[in-house]
């Protein structure tokens, strides 16, 4: 069975989560914006009716359309095995997929502290206040809170030794978070060492290091969530 | 079965879509912080350790301790019977849940586009362009998406006749952008029949009327998500 997952095709953004999660369970799909083209997502967007995404990315199969992030990857976790084997234990998964699109959301308003329709250059005076208060007490607090969390079972994954949706999303989130502050992580990053064990360990399964060297993998780049300007860093 | 529901006790915030589902339905649960105190709230959330809640609300059953609002009302609506019969129903009752978590967070961010750990008064100045972008372009496109999804059956809620989660949030987002922009309302609301025809018909469901005529009901206030200050009201 192969979904289609529609992203906007020159970003990692929220799609990348989705991403890596398909990646890593070998799930076959299609990346459709980046085949057909980004013309073919907006037009897919306005065909739908009814209840329909409101936003990208989301994931089709047959005539079943999901959108928002975190319920994405609840979805196809409980579908393709790479959620818990429980209802506790996915429960508190997607608790903290829910979290993970908080700071997410956090990371982004850093650089688009006003206004999503207007460009960072049109909202920079009020940005380096946004992302000061990121990094000094959201960026501590949501990493002692994922800390905390991988402490409740061994490791290396929040669930142990299986990873899920939610390990991926803590790579991406680490690995977005070193490119968009790297001062900043290059100081904290020592004070959660499991949250980078479980970052390392995700980059070492094997689907994963192969589509991060693949082409699948978009680079950061300043259009997406995680941006680097240096102006918004700082140890 | 009793619940604990764990939230700020002097705001209606995001802990009041807890209230309403719960309250809807007839469910018994205890407001804890209101019956306890504030610091209650604090000492409970600080002795939760491993996958505990990020931030309230969260509701506990026994042992088990559920936060992030969208999810507390997904995982209450298929136990108490207020989600949808099926698989695809609920996943759209979710996605439709998780995207009034984002205009909410957005409605919130209008008094606070800074930072979350400074009042009002210290980022005031940054405020009114936040919100003129709220109020002219996302209020209308957050609110056609709910009309569309309410376009799906014949009314009035999502559902059809059978209300679920996602009508009492849309009541309670309707109701709290009436408190926080109530210029902005009256100009656009008469575009959206069908959401403002859901608001009036959780507010006549006879346990809502109680609840709402109940000193249960906290009273808006500028403590809480929708906040009214004129200056970031405009028509």
């Amino acid at each position: 069975m192969s979904y289609d997952l529609w992203y906007w095709p020159s970003i990692q953004g929220r799609g990348e989560f989705v991403r890596l999660a398909l990646e890593a369970a070998g799930v076959d799909y299609r990346d459709r914006a980046r085949t057909d083209g980004v013309e073919a997502l907006t037009e897919d967007m306005g065909s739908r009716g009814g209840i329909r995404p409101y936003a990208p990315p989301y994931v089709v199969d047959g005539d079943l359309a999901v959108a928002q992030t975190a319920h994405i990857l609840a979805w196809l976790g409980e579908r393709r095995g790479f959620a818990a084997d429980d209802e506790r234990g996915n429960l508190e998964l997607i608790e903290l997929q829910l979290t993970i699109s908080d700071v997410v959301a956090e990371a982004h308003d850093t650089h688009h502290p006003l206004t999503v329709s207007e460009p960072y250059e049109d909202q920079k005076d009020a940005a380096p206040r946004k992302a000061e208060g990121f990094r000094e007490q959201r960026m501590p607090k949501y990493f002692t809170y994922f800390e905390d969390a991988l402490s409740a079972k061994d490791g290396p994954f929040v669930r142990g030794d299986r990873w899920s949706h939610v390990d991926t999303s803590l790579f991406q989130l680490v690995e977005g978070l070193r490119y968009a502050f790297p001062k900043r992580m290059a100081t904290i990053e020592g004070d959660y060492p499991k949250l980078i064990a479980c970052h390392d360990a995700v980059a070492e399964l094997d689907a994963i290091a192969a589509y991060l060297a693949s082409d699948r993998r978009i680079a950061f780049n300043e259009d997406g969530i995680f941006r680097h300007y240096p102006e918004l860093d700082g140890a």
